[in-house]
């Protein structure tokens, strides 16, 4: 007998200023092509909680559009959900100088399996080099046991000058 | 000026029947806790395509689900597209032994981005063991150039019993 | 026309004494093919500091065997520095259960240049299952500085059983 | 009390001619700061016998120095060796047009032990960008089975330009 789990909460989209708060960019964040609620982390409901110096968290709570069909929590969630960590919090970082940043390589390793609460990952930056920023992504479970590790190695690159940013 | 993006295409459930035959295991997908139109597969849009003899494809289609907010398709979709397609892979030759296969690493590359059209992942079997089998992926865009490249290793372990199963 | 290669170059071996002192496998050491001065470990100068209850220490002292051309640390030597650490210590774990470790996969990143002084190698087991055994590695120079990271995954295996296991 | 370790073992050096041959990069080889045969490349025997056009191979002979306690080729081996070719590879094109290579990460997986004969390693170019290229390297034995696989990605860096560099 296979367990009861809980329906999908397919996502009521926060409203922008909800965004404003998490995201921690602001000024620029209507620019965007694509409004985070539509986007994936919008859709399996990735959240970014913090991120400053070198350090970040987000999180993702159980439901079904985070699982492979056994009901655990995919592999590809915890991919993405330190993806979007390390690279939005690499942004907060290197926009304000003009730069921007986007993911190189994402190696994931699985540990134990999550079947319910929230994923919750803690984000460290190993390296913040000029071209490069190598960050270490742990997600634990409700419990605080560690599930899954990640390792995210995001590019930082020029872009085109907007206003507000520092000279 | 950014560009238009296309729609988001939220997921009209495929029919069973449809599943079925993408998914290669006719006969056990009813007793999955988790319809696969609500797995994280069902939403974002992964789809498995064939998968025989240590090779497997798969596909998913550009849509604002699969990208972060810039309109390039997701770091996290291309590691989730993989680890799908191969652990759905080793599923289909394992099961019917009596085992089943569970994701432990994802190591995923991101060559150049994906804006528009198809994100074609082909799977190859690097080595199939009694405890894992790894996998390496390409992911291709609709012209054939490579976009990113995952290595996906796979455990394979005992499980339950179940009728239909081989000797 | 390729050149003749050097010959192995087998080193004044330590005494068995020294070895037990490092290795932690005293019992069994004397029964292995290749005595470790002869093997990469010896020849590179790879050492294990301790190994004990999930936690491992290692070191390499700067030599320019330990280099590429440019003088600075060799991206293998890192890889076989945490490979050989997380694989001792696993062992020093399991060997008395009747088991035994070997690597499965080695994922390093290179975060800044060593060209003196020795690289420090610290490992925690993120992950201590029944059959992989999952290891974080830090390299960090003598000033603490961290230099590479390495994620390595080892499988345990049962072996044959001999003189002295655990029942 | 800790071992006296052995010291570096610089070998009978080929001659300039015979490096001239297998590197590649006659006019700057006599600059380096390490001569190839007392590097970690040379004291294993880790060779690289072509690289051009995205494509590169390299080889190492089996030997005690290659492997780990039990008589295998050591993980660390594997790893330094598609290092090694990527490295180089990258190296002769770059070069040229005033830039460096140097390694970013390098993830490496063990599929089968190698005890004898050579180890064959043939390296492919997955991407080759302004910033970084992106290695694939198949490790086989003597009868073209694959024993591990490595993904080698290489920073490529403007360097001091040097009598020679192209415009």
């Amino acid at each position: 007998m296979l367990p009861a789990l809980p329906e999908p909460q397919p996502s009521q989209p926060p409203s922008a200023a909800e965004h404003r708060d998490t995201r921690g960019m602001p000024d620029v964040l209507d620019r965007y092509p694509v409004p985070v609620p539509r986007t994936l982390d919008g859709v399996l409901g990735l959240r970014l909680l913090e991120a400053a110096d070198g350090e970040a968290r987000g999180e993702a709570r159980y439901a079904e559009r985070l699982c492979q069909r056994f009901g655990v929590v995919h592999g590809g969630a915890y991919a993405a959900l330190a993806e979007m960590v390390a690279t939005e919090a690499t942004m907060v970082a290197v926009w304000p100088q003009g730069e921007t940043a986007m993911g190189m390589s994402n190696d994931t390793s699985f540990l134990s399996p999550i079947r319910s609460g929230t994923v919750h990952a803690s984000a460290r930056a190993l390296h913040r080099g000029a071209t490069t920023w190598v960050w270490a992504v742990e997600h634990r479970d409700d419990d605080g046991r560690l599930c899954a590790v990640s390792r995210v190695t995001i590019a930082v690159r020029r872009r085109r000058p907007e206003p507000g940013d520092s000279a």
